[in-house]
């Protein structure tokens, strides 16, 4: 059985996790899957020697794990970002079951890093955080009682991303042709939109009446190309009034 | 979503577990999944406040729970017991992937209580433990890291068995048409048939040959209905020599 490459690609980030054991438990899910890349936003309590317990034999995980500060920068350089979570929210991405969604997260991973990303152990991931994801993905729990220990959840999305990596199940992509931009550049580029359409008066920032949101959930479900976004951005750059060039970027 | 009642019909059965925590963190899983029959053969330390914590709102799973001293006792009363083992095995059924034989397992739920049974973390099941079983399962792990928790084990092939119920995927059952056996009916006729053939001078009990384990290789695999049972007893018993009949059954 080769090691499917794809697996690699796939970068596990866990937003604000309480409990350090469900750490060590999310590593040790993830190697056992063939799963290497940690990504821990402001964990309560990292490194910890009870993550290290749980961790068993996956220790090497947890010393490669990256701690940032914030979502967006655990997204940095993805192609894609799947959350986690059952619940139906407006302007997200409606959750698609992980058995459906896995084919076209590994076709992604065939084009750079793609992200699923879990929220806090009591607070799941807030309307903020599922929306700087592209896609989201959920599992047929059971109603009646769908609390899954985190650890265990990780397990089950590893799983299933081994599953269809194993069984050669890739979707096809969107017709992303290209080369697909990662993360950072679409943030910039709406972050460019906003700029651009509060400078016009399209968008009043007191009145946003959810444009941004909108355009987000757009250029999400398109997976927007690098030449897309230079051309947007282009775009954007020549509806603007003459700025001083030095603060027009960010 | 309405609950499969196939669920209801699954028996996880944990095999001397040594921490109670993985109890706790196995009853969890299977809620989360719809299932409800937990037993625990010799667990080295249960009831336990480590496993009712790990439950979190699971606790109606353990307080429900079964505590026998073998598995042959877990196994009373199920048509149809798989291990979960990814070790290869003489005289056991080859494991097959969760994802595909948990529609048969799902289809044998529908005669009565399929089981699925874990083994010690550290030790595994016992070959002698697996040829009591029909049906081998197992996950494709990492194989340079195959070494899952047991409640991840258990969430994992949980997930599974509700995935396939919700899915609808059951499998066609072996051409047993008529009313699968239980399991102890199934161990009474084996043990009848080594009777019978020591009897006969077929079964040199000091040479036993493997002759019982193919036999309970063939029965398992076919999955053997009741009035099969009946009718190969009636044999059995029209071979051997007259014996006082009140010693004959056990």
């Amino acid at each position: 059985m080769t090691e499917p490459l794809a697996l690699r690609r796939i970068r596990v980030v866990l937003s604000r996790p309480s409990h350090p054991g469900n750490i060590g438990a999310a590593a040790r899910a993830m190697k056992t899957m063939g799963l290497h890349q940690l990504v821990l936003v402001s964990p309560k309590e990292f490194p910890s020697a009870e993550a290290t317990a749980r961790a068993s034999g996956a220790t090497d995980v947890l010393e490669n794990a990256r701690v940032v500060d914030s979502l967006e920068e655990a997204l940095a350089g993805t192609v894609m970002a799947a959350a986690f979570t059952s619940r139906i929210r407006e302007m997200c991405a409606a959750p698609r079951w992980a058995s459906e969604a896995s084919g076209e997260l590994l076709s992604f991973a065939g084009q750079g890093d793609v992200a699923i990303v879990f929220g806090n152990e009591t607070f799941g991931l807030s309307n903020e955080e599922v929306m700087l994801c592209q896609r989201a993905v959920t599992i047929p729990a059971n109603p009646e009682y769908a609390s899954l220990n985190l650890g265990a959840a990780v397990q089950v999305i590893a799983y299933e991303l081994r599953r269809t990596a194993l069984e050669g199940r890739l979707a096809p992509l969107p017709q992303a042709l290209g080369e697909v931009a990662p993360h950072e550049d679409v943030e910039r580029l709406i972050a460019h939109f906003e700029r651009a359409m509060i400078a016009s008066g399209f968008l009043d920032p007191d009145k946003p009446r959810r444009l941004i949101p909108r355009l987000r959930r757009l250029f999400g479900r398109a997976a927007v190309e690098r030449e897309e976004v230079a051309i947007l951005r282009g775009m954007l750059a020549s509806f603007e009034p003459k700025v001083d060039r030095n603060t027009r970027d960010f």
